[in-house]
């Protein structure tokens, strides 16, 4: 029997590749041969987070070669986002904090998801119910997943449970979860060295709403417009993206990390249906989402109920 | 905003209607309104633990009438297995021991499920979680479901958690779970006044499987062929809800709770896949399935692999 293989999800983000690498490490130590894998690079960010705590990034994988592979999937459960032969897989574990869909078994598993904002902070909870210390590398990695999915505690996603969570892991990675939180999404956020096919695939997840496919890509910045500088190129490379993977819409979410606000960039046959979900009028493809930060709390919910109706 | 409503699934079993019942009664413990529901009528077993700790059964429900109705489902997951309407409700948790499918939220939700044999065995661990003492009615109803599903302790799907959870719950409810048990199976058992239409339909639940839309029916009894003597009768309505339901396969299962084997009668233009799924020929429409006493694991996972190939 092989190892179990624990992965986030494509285009991984500082949760799924922290997150896999906790996870395996939890389960290592309770008894279960574990190892962390990655489905694609890591961004800048997490690259900052794991130097910090001198965390080797996980191997490469990208598709699944062995039938009934077993894997425990963190941070995602939809199929579509997840490794390539995943319909193959035996699921053994899911732990997450996104909505449920595009997801099945053939046999029962241990599936833990909680409505909260970040999958570290279940993690914490699970090294509690196994009794297992949390060391303070570990610690670092779960902080550093929770400071880039609430961005720094000001998401709406982001919940108590969150915060005491965030706390506790503080005291034991004996950092400054502020300034090393700023420092950590602003290497982020950098995005002068981006090329454009990197600034809409470095986070992008694809949904199924209503009957319609749906791309929703996000990118954090310290200033929108160093990105909305380029937006011919962009759009010459979305509609691109849209023929290829046959989309109705593709999202993209331009978050300024500073001002806590989003410009988005809607293109797609379903595009018009965008300023239903938001009340606001595009201009030029373009609007700005007051207030809007979340892809999960605020951006899905919004757009699958434009799209449903 | 209307009380929370707790339900298990159609064709309600002890564990889905005792798991409702104690569900509904910690939520209200830890300040959240829930009331319990049924979907469907009490089996002669759930009526015989009711009565035992003196539990009132909760209000039968079929149909949700309000959109976006907040509800919390326990013991199943499955949208055809659920209350009708399941599909615009806000489903806030999912307490459960089977596998995902047919399953899908807007929202992120608490989502619990072990592969454990029993959904109450999940309960005691929330009680605990949650430092919500066990009163001894509640113990009683629990361990009912944990005899219940796992048949007196011999059934496959029986884990060392569920026995370690039977014997907490037997302390606290204050019976013996042996002489307790062996009575309620038999109250459940007792197949002399049920029409052939109850066999069929007390505790069926409908599957999809490959392509192929799948009906399993099971019913324990002290002797089947209390059951089988009225084969040509149980033959003509399951080829009326084959037509009904355009079902490829009806899977009626027999099981013999002494001596823990089942008859199988298989009917539907994919009936000769049984054959393959168990390794048996069946004769005149049936097969004894030798130790196989489990729907989820022993009888969905062969036919789901026969009906997938």
């Amino acid at each position: 029997m092989s190892k179990t293989l624990v992965l986030g999800h494509k285009n991984p983000d500082t949760d799924s590749i922290t997150s896999a690498i906790v996870y395996a490490y939890l389960k290592n130590q309770v008894g279960h041969e574990a190892e962390a894998i990655r489905l694609g690079d890591v961004t800048e960010e997490t690259a900052f987070a794991l130097k910090q705590f001198k965390v080797e990034e996980p191997r490469l994988v990208t598709a699944l070669e062995q039938e009934e592979q077993a894997v425990i999937l963190v941070d995602h459960n939809e199929f579509q986002q997840s490794i390539d032969g995943i319909e193959n897989a035996h699921i053994l574990e899911v732990i997450d904090h996104h909505r449920v869909a595009n997801f099945e078994t053939a046999d029962p598993l241990y599936y833990r998801a909680e409505p909260v904002g970040c999958t570290a902070t279940i993690l914490l909870k699970l090294f509690k119910e196994h009794g297992v210390e949390v060391p303070q590398d570990m610690a670092g990695l779960m902080l550093s997943a929770i400071i880039s999915d609430s961005l720094l505690f000001k998401s709406p996603t982001c919940t108590e449970q969150d915060i005491k969570a965030a706390k506790e892991l503080e005291a034991i990675a004996g950092i400054d979860a502020q300034e090393y939180g700023l420092n950590m999404l602003k290497a982020g956020a950098d995005v002068s060295s981006k090329t454009i096919e990197e600034l809409l695939t470095l986070d992008a997840k694809e949904f199924g709403m209503g009957n319609h496919k749906v791309e929703i890509a996000q990118v954090n910045v310290v200033d929108p417009q160093d990105v909305l500088n380029r937006q011919d190129q962009l759009e010459e490379a979305i509609y691109n993206r849209i023929s290829e993977k046959e989309l109705d819409l593709f999202f993209f979410v331009v978050t300024d990390i500073l001002n806590n606000d989003s410009v988005a960039l809607a293109l797609g046959k379903m595009a018009n249906k965008a300023e239903d979900a938001f009340n606001v009028t595009f201009t030029n493809h373009t609007a700005v989402l007051s207030g809007v930060v979340s892809r999960k709390k605020q951006v899905v919910p919004a757009l699958t109920e434009a799209l449903s109706n």
